[in-house]
């Protein structure tokens, strides 16, 4: 059963805390052995990839030579791809690729009323590792969501890294990196998959940046080699935030929650409805589904463990508790969507309307489906093309326009004591 | 004696990686140390900032109200401050302020040809907590630098914590800070002010991203509460490079590169030239400069060793170089520096032209002098007003729009085995 709260209840400020309290990522002590692992790569390089693709993912690979997918098997693979499923790829990659191009930022240069030239200027981040989970949770659509950024971007080279157990691959997402045009992609996977693209190994060149979902293990290594190279967000499991008013069909709304749902025994699904009635409509229906999805066994864990359904007097409250969770996915499924958003401020993406389901914004609306999960939303944003990019300032002086601003330089790098940085302004000022 | 390198001999490119490779961060092992300071303010709270700061500040306070400056307090140390340095902070303020403004994105919102509406917006993050080191290295400048960029993208409380060791503070830094509009100060430093904006105490509520420089343990302590925050890149040793031809005044560019030697014994100032004769002349100018600055002997001890000399063929040889120095400031000291500066991919500021020095950027131009450093400008950026956004995707279909686009998020959802996300879309086209 879901966790429910209605805030006439006298204890509903204390829930709903708990409720923003509660953890649901593991907290195994991982740590210690993405570290080891990290340390083992950079010093045997090759073979200890090779001994740890033996050891995880029960795969015996003679020499580093075979660690890289040839062409031949990628064709192959492709071959065996449904058609139907290939077209719906590339109507999303087109999709995904024109959103993404938007979001390319504009360089800048002008003259100020002293004559300094000032600007900025933007360039691809060169080399770009993307790692991509075997097993399980392997989804071609992440393929298309962390690679097209990229290359829209300008990246040189884009490099993937991809574990596969038992020597199985999902051809769809061979199809997905060819599409995108990866150039390189090694069967490799876990800690081991994020040293070799940060430190590099005599077979994979380093990267500048890795990005890309992955295990606990993944996480950590990720965080502990920032720094060396870029990582994109850490990211926790799947959330999403329905806010709905009586007036939605109870069977279209559990399915969102659903959708959700069935990523993760861990993930979240939450509803906020004015209407108590439409609520157990909505928990009834969600019942209902469980008996013939396929995924019922995680999506009905996580519904009973995670889930919760907020009955609020009025849904001018919900912006506030929206803010307060700041979820990753928040669908408005109200009449007028826009002024409700306009009221919040915390939300990885909004799905505005009865007609947008999240699962629309997961594969082909083209905005990025890697947003910001447990409450980050308050500090950062869905992965975009500015993630692919870096900016270098530009500043240009002439000997008038440095008379114009250099004393006051010459005077805070006095104060800060910093007699050189003084000097390096008043030697071309005398 | 800085290292001295020529292209034209044989074991060039064995030294130059070298360099490359030269690791100027201290590897102290203050990860446990930092975790264990963290832990104990999350437990703890107000009365482990207390024992802390007792500790490593030598400052004894008796209460936890008494953590946070009084305006009082505040109003005396401005008073105390010189008017001419005060004058020279606000013409910085206000420069500082004008370009960040120009970095401030846009939304977007369309409608594409299949009828969808789609877009994003941009919010600022609420909650900024500022670290500003105490000791040698207090900058008011660093104040202004992290502080309006914040206030620019539309912070609403902006926490400054400072350690005091001893008791002592920098008035100027207050003065800054003043200026700039932030809200609450704590005299409290290290890892364990980190922890306080983090996690919060009973005295001062978390914030949403953490940004400033500070010592390992104020980088380690970030590192590890990435994710409960935001943090700011992990900032290193600082370095220039300057490239310059032999029409330079030797003592110019001498005093360019001792502008960054000067900060910290690790810093690292590196020359790129096509005339032996001028790099001698600007070592000479080095050891000239040397014996009348206040700061000489750590300037020296840094040009001694971590400066370097690098003598080219041609200086069209030199964006290459560059590219693999990735340095944090770049100065082109020739006559055509855009047309050099075009050549170059990675740096996280350009100086352009002879009058032009690092200094100026530090302090007035307006640019960020918060700048990626060891070798990060190949995929980091300076600071800027998009560190203090996040980004909200938008989207909204209508029944029509579902229609064109649902089928092929529905083929690749039942591809990847989500059944949910599948029902979601297709309850809504039946």
């Amino acid at each position: 059963m879901p966790l429910k709260l209605n805030d006439k209840d006298p204890d509903f400020e204390a829930v709903f805390t708990s409720l923003l309290a509660q953890k649901r990522d593991e907290d195994k002590n991982v740590d210690a052995i993405a570290a080891d692992i990290l340390a083992d790569v950079r010093a045997r390089g090759d073979a200890a990839l090779l001994d740890y693709t033996r050891k995880f993912d029960r795969l015996e690979i003679a020499e580093a030579s075979g660690l890289r997918l040839t062409k031949a098997e990628k064709t192959e693979a492709i071959r065996s791809c449904d058609n139907e499923t290939l077209e719906a790829l590339k109507q999303a990659a087109g999709r995904i690729e024109d959103y993404h191009r938007r979001q390319m930022p504009a360089d800048a240069l002008y003259q100020d009323d002293a004559g300094v030239t000032l600007g900025y200027r933007w360039t691809a981040i060169e080399n770009i590792g993307l790692y991509v989970p075997g097993g399980r949770a392997t989804y071609p659509s992440s393929v298309l969501m962390n690679a097209i950024p990229a290359k829209v971007a300008g990246a040189s080279r884009l490099v993937m890294v991809v574990p596969t157990p038992d020597g199985v691959i999902n051809p769809m997402v061979l199809a997905a990196a060819d599409l995108c045009g990866v150039d390189e992609i090694y069967r490799i996977g876990g800690a081991q998959a994020v040293g070799a693209l940060a430190y590099g190994t005599a077979t994979i060149a380093p990267v500048d940046k890795i990005v890309g979902p992955g295990n606990a293990y993944v996480a950590s290594a990720k965080k502990q080699v920032f720094g060396t190279v870029g990582i994109d967000m850490i990211a926790g499991p799947s959330e999403i935030l329905v806010v709905a008013d009586g007036q939605n069909d109870p069977a279209w709304i559990a399915a969102d929650l659903l959708s959700q749902a069935e990523h993760d025994p861990v993930a979240q699904s939450i509803l906020i409805t004015d209407d108590a009635a439409f609520a157990g409509n909505v928990e009834a229906a969600v019942a209902n589904h469980l008996s013939t999805l396929a995924r019922a066994e995680i999506a009905a864990a996580s519904w009973r463990d995670y889930g919760a359904i907020i009955v609020v007097k009025d849904l001018a409250r919900a912006p506030a508790l929206v803010d307060r969770i700041a979820p990753e996915h928040l669908e408005l499924c109200v009449d007028d969507p826009e002024s409700l958003a306009a009221e919040i401020r915390h939300a990885g993406a909004i799905f505005l309307g009865r007609y947008s389901p999240e699962a629309i914004g997961d594969y082909v609306a083209g905005p990025n489906h890697v947003l910001p999960t447990s409450r980050t939303a308050r500090f950062s944003s869905g992965l975009s093309t500015l993630d692919f990019v870096k900016r270098t300032s530009l500043m240009k002086l002439d000997a008038a326009s440095l008379r114009r601003i250099g004393p006051a330089a010459i005077a805070l790098a006095e104060s800060e004591g910093l007699g050189a940085h003084a000097l390096s302004v008043s030697i071309r000022l005398n």
